[in-house]
């Protein structure tokens, strides 16, 4: 069966869940279109989050990100609303989104959106020289 | 009717108030007078906010930026000016603008100007390593 | 009194016109205005040429971009016209002009323009290795 | 009325017919389908002509590329038609069409097509040093 | 069933076999082993062609090179054979592959071979200014 | 005896044990294998240490690193082990792997993982201007 | 009356004094000579400061980079000499220089030195993600 | 007298002892022997410190540096060495060394090894937006 | 003796004359004075010739580029002239003098000129794939 | 035994001598000592070759490069010693060699020398669109 637009997210288990540790995750391929125009957009998405118990599959990932193609979405909108889809499916400790959206009458406009698991609290980030 | 340049700078209802977000827009294409000598000016404009319960349109801001083409300024007073303006237009939680003008007589010029509501606390950014 | 922007081409006498050798000259801040909706344009013009007996001056080579600040102006012919008014005032043996137009509505576009003085050959490049 | 996909292509009167001369237009935006998977394929078109009477239209030439978001397109194929389509609305001198297309299996595609005018010679290139 | 390191090169029909055009395939992930010291070695292929009838299939051209993962190959050999094999299989009008191995003992390798079919006529390469 | 995959890790004296300092080593050629389809995956490991007693003895380390080559693993389980390994190895002070993959389905991937000594306290970086 | 070499700095009324806020400045004509061998040495100054009342007048800063055009210098006397001038001239909130000498003898020299009002406090920085 | 390769390391006084301000040198050309094979290593090193009374001569330095070239040196143990000699000829308030070997056995290698002289506090860096 | 600016460019004995060979010879520190405003000029000189019995001393080629920091020059006269010197001292079969000259007024300036002894016939350049 | 510097240079067979190939060597670590001020100078060197019947073996070919470390060589004779050295072990149809030096007293120097089997006509290259 040929794979599908779809927003539903899966998830494995984390396979290390006794560690913080982090997932980046660059996704150059998103496109909706435009809720004014009806034209299409494009933007790079940029994902990286602290998983607690479940991490998000990336083939799944892919269909989510393709569901969007015939959608109309404003960029702060949708920044926003994929982040929380992407929260409430693998429930991470720490999660960000970045948007970076294509030049549009001469001005590229990026949205960054995070969640932050009330409970849990980043450690000090060790900069070495 | 065709668009014209404005100092109207509209706003949009911030689509997730309830969560402190980024939102990044550069405009290459800002162009002045020099007060001085008359000559054109050239600058990019570099723009970064956490909203609070407006966002600036787009369509407006480039009009806005538009409507400095036949003005005469001075880098550190326009820098100011249009922070300014977009401050009042939007009441934003923090605003970050710079400008980086072209070299002018073998010197580079950048300012950079920012705006924070004292109401707000900016929360400790989370460094992933 | 100040400078003004002006179609006044002004030259030098070559001081070496006995040899064949080449000027290129980058003008980053040329901006005119589009004839279709009247916003303003910019682009990056690229000239090229083999002088015969006159050289363009730069301060008013600066004065003359200037001057379509507030003309329209679409990109084909522009890049035409700005060609054909160097070589009228130089009259050089070879001059070629390239413009790089700022995005538009997602799209980029350049374009590159010669003249050849019919009487002039030009030498086979000496590629070194 | 909103602007829509559309297989037509726009033309308008090339200002210097008299004249051999270069337009290049990028257009980074493309998607079409991948006829195997039905999955979204992305790609970055590299235009680049030398006009006889017509010159294609930047608006209807991106309503054109907009065209190929739902249909199903083997890369070979896909830039030979898009090639054959603007040379059948322009009758170009000559006309190259390269198409970059993003990353599939580890692998990277481009594809470049030409048509040259049987009527028309190429002027040997001014290489200056 | 899951794919399989392959010797066999599949091909299709050239979509476009009236005109000479070029395919370019950059295939970063190319490993063998050393056959001195049984050690892995890693390249970046580069394949460039100009198709006859028919065109490499990009699925079967992966498990092609994965098949050289547990076979000891020498660079100036590895890269001549690859270029044979893929000359047998597709019968281009010309094909060249570059192969650019990292680095060994502080010296970086890369070999460059072509095959021209004896019957084809390479055009003279437009360079457009 | 010609040199062969291992998991043992050797190690050697630090030579400066009552100074805390940063080795930082890039591996840009890991590959192993899909556990899902069998086919080969590729990977740059980049290692920072602030070694205690013991560090990683570089050709080793490359026998352990070439180890991977035949087995299955995933991203997240596999990043995570090899940091075990070298922690289990040279008892670190302070020890970070980042695995940065290679495309797979347009998705690109990055796996961050650090081990603390519970004993030991980051000196705060002294940044300079 | 042509411009001349200065020692001294002219000033301007800050327009915002009621805000900090950065003004950065770079020079890459800096060049005097070396006070051992008599020869020219040349350096890139990078200036970025917080101004209090006053701001520093770029054609005045120009000259005053001019003025040591035939004065011997050392790398770290003059970085800081020249950061006392600007301060004594500007009275700022913060100054800091940056000196980046091209290479001698095969090794390249950077010197980088500020000065901060004792009455001044620096914000802390707001770093949005 | 030509120079000579030579392990003393000349000071100078520091011009401004009363300000905390940063030195930085980078030296391309190092090299020294491999303890193992006997075979020449390369690297570049990377110094930054904060001087307190002296500061390193650069022409002693580069003598300094030659003189290893014969010599047989461990990455660690080398990059301590060599910024103990640096501490103990200028006993300065902090001091950086940073070396980046060249790639040996593909994997590249970098040592950083620091002196914070006890008595000096680091004051805490602005970071201006 | 320290050295001095000079006029004079010392040769050595070419040490392959039956050989036409290239060397490249990059000078990035140029400066003279703007016969117009006094005001100093910069440029990167790139020089590259075919020698034939003589080859140019580097250190008074360095000492002859010094001579010109006090002397007035258009950027057309100087970089022809500073040819012809070269050409005078070193009688070379084929030489390029590149001058690119820093910003001014917002334009940027190159010139690059030639000399071929008539005598010598330039061999084609091998173009190997 | 440990491995040695040698000026003999080992060939291997080429393994397709029937085809005008080429293979590029990259040595980013040559260098020899200055014979005027007995220095150690550095130079990165390029070779690319087309073989007959003998390739160079990499192994023969660092300890070569090796045996120039304490041996004195000016730029332009040992960039044309190594090329007939390389000549004379492997008589190949066509030899480059280019040699980077480092930059001394503020200037780069670039030495090119080329050898041409007088049997051996080179192919013209194949330059695809
Ligand atoms: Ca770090
Ligand atoms: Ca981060
Ligand atoms: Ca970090
Ligand atoms: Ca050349
Ligand atoms: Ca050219
Ligand atoms: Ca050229
Ligand atoms: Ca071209
Ligand atoms: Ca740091
Ligand atoms: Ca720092
Ligand atoms: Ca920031
Ligand atoms: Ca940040
Ligand atoms: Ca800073
Ligand atoms: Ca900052
Ligand atoms: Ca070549
Ligand atoms: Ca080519
Ligand atoms: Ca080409």
């Amino acid at each position: 069966m040929p794979s599908q637009p779809s927003k539903e997210l899966e998830t494995f288990d984390n396979p290390q869940p006794e560690r913080d540790y982090t997932i980046r995750i660059r996704i150059p391929e998103f496109t909706c279109l435009c809720p004014k125009t009806g034209q299409p957009d494009f933007a790079e998405l940029h994902l990286e989050y602290v998983p607690d118990h479940l991490c998000v599959e990336l083939k799944a990932l892919k269909m989510y990100v393709w569901s969007f193609r015939d959608e109309g979405a404003f960029h702060e909108a949708v920044t926003n609303r994929i982040l929380d889809d992407l929260v409430t499916a693998t429930q991470p400790r720490f999660m960000r989104l970045t948007a970076d959206f294509n030049v549009r009458g001469g001005i590229y406009t990026q949205v960054v959106a995070e969640y932050r698991d009330p409970d849990w609290q980043a450690p000090a980030c060790v900069d070495l020289p």
